[in-house]
């Protein structure tokens, strides 16, 4: 077993962390030499919005080797190393995480995209179903997954590696824009090469579930109290979503905008992962003073874990403030 | 059980979090009304420093009422609501947590403070034993605890409710400038009132350990790779501790900022907690300008969990850049 499969296995029997001594040493007789590999805590995080339960689950990561290659391609060089600098990022070894999140409402748990499946994106990915189960949330729990865009680690954990259902019990709701894009494959030659992955990945994730997909035109209610907010740019048809319960929201930001410490304070940067550059900046900026200006609650796909938090304006950008990890839920 | 009872019950036997399906709603039964309280994840973070595993472990919170009587009390109410409307922060009901920095180290663990002490501080505080079980350290693993200084949330785990020592095989290091000032109950009517129930605690905490205290003077290697750093305001015999292995480093900032998105922002600031508000002042600017010039790792003890991160510079004063949460160890 190496050091990620022993981390696995243990994330996914949690029991196993009060029960083996993973930093055990004997007082008497100290062990020498460098610390084995102890495992990490489970990977979820739970706040309320009114009545609704919110758990962000983390999914793993993929490290990316060369920000400045990947991120802000209209930028300098020079003014991201800037950006790097601010931030005391390096330019190498940067990780881009996952995170899944779900919503458990008065009628039945909701996940707000799928992850990128167990093992199916490769090392350091699909965590997602381990961390499910450490945080007691089942995927026959679950009964509707909104589709923000149908990027792979996005819509890759809809099914299995054998082309199963992930969640037996879920319909899945689904952006029309995004859904007519990326099912023709005669749109493949007209998208940015990064893109062109999409369209085989999109027959095959939504073949098993065309009996369950519900396509949705424009901004509808998709469950009571989720509202699908139309945000194209990072993909043709990429959607965010607003929860309402009571006299609280949030909102499910998805791609909208990639790691804030870059993409919140640089509003005119876009990402080599983003469809239309142009119309993504426009969308980011639109979005995020909607929640700077309602002070809302936001969960995102790629910030840092727990992915939740505010965002407040600041000069003539945003700055994204971490939600306060608590144990009271 | 009320919901903090069942939370304490749930961290402390992470095999429940699996074993129940917290969130499960049958998808053709949908359970009506507010969620119950599922629990929170377990409260720890694990990261390396050369062949050092470090593990921050959540031990609770105490509710702040009144933001604004509290922090800055050298600053005027209108510059302390621009700050708080900065960070989006509401003017009450903030949460200060704590959190106890562990190094497990090639010659046994290290726990850098001692928590609060199960429930000894009153609600939602205590949670340092079951968050250490759930990370697989033991009391009885500890062989050192380095004290930063004796306020009674630093201090008060040493020892039971039942006045036993909680880490029964560790040897104590104490500031001796610390020792001095707190053992000496003639300094209690030279102290400020917000510090005199310390020496009372000093008494009873550090009784039963007497046989088992190191007091160091100055800034010695407490332990190989463990430095004492002299960090006085914060109380006469404040400590930060400075953690080395191989080429990596780590500072334990202990109490020499308290949050930091207004301590670490607003140099000139002190709160009601500091004992020599101008010596505070100007230790944090020399602690933190170290941290920020070496671009090291840092683990506090009020920062929002996990506590841990780095500093960078950002115009006069400094910004805290939280570590990026990963599953990989």
């Amino acid at each position: 077993m190496n050091r990620r499969t022993t981390l696995g296995a243990a994330l996914a029997a949690p029991a196993l962390l009060a029960a083996r001594p993973a930093l055990a040493q004997p007082a008497a007789a100290p062990a020498p030499g460098p610390a084995p590999g102890p495992a990490q805590a489970p990977g979820f995080y739970r706040f309320r919005v009114g009545e609704i339960v919110v758990t962000t689950v983390y999914d793993g990561f993929v490290r990316r080797n060369d920000i400045r290659t990947q991120l802000g391609i209209n930028a300098t060089p020079d003014e991201i190393q800037a950006v790097l600098d601010a931030n005391g990022l390096p330019a190498t070894g940067i990780q881009n995480p996952y995170i899944v999140t779900f919503l458990q409402t008065p009628r039945g748990v909701v996940a707000l995209d799928a992850g990128t499946g167990a093992g199916q994106l490769g090392p350091g990915t699909g965590l997602m179903p381990q961390n499910m189960a450490a945080a007691g949330i089942r995927p026959e729990d679950v009964t509707l997954v909104c589709v923000s865009h149908f990027h792979g680690d996005h819509i890759t954990g809809l099914t299995t590696a054998e082309n199963q259902p992930f969640f037996p019990n879920a319909e899945i709701a689904v952006p029309a824009r995004e859904w007519a894009w990326f099912s023709d494959e005669a749109n493949a030659a007209r998208s940015p090469q990064q893109q062109r992955g999409t369209f085989p990945n999109t027959q095959r994730r939504f073949g098993p579930l065309r009996a369950r997909m519900r396509v949705f035109e424009g901004e509808p209610e998709v469950a009571p109290g989720i509202r699908a907010i139309a945000t194209p740019g990072h993909t043709p048809g990429h959607t965010a979503y607003h929860i309402a319960s009571g006299n609280e929201q949030m909102f499910y930001t998805a791609d909208a905008s990639s790691r804030p410490d870059i993409f919140l304070r640089q509003l005119g940067w876009w990402s080599m992962f983003d469809f239309d550059g142009q119309m993504a900046i426009e969308t980011r900026r639109r979005l995020f003073d909607r929640i700077a200006a309602e002070r809302a609650l936001m969960t995102a796909y790629h910030f840092t874990f727990p992915g939740a938090g505010r965002v407040v304006r600041d000069g003539n950008a945003f700055r994204f403030v971490p939600v306060e990890w608590s144990s009271a839920v």
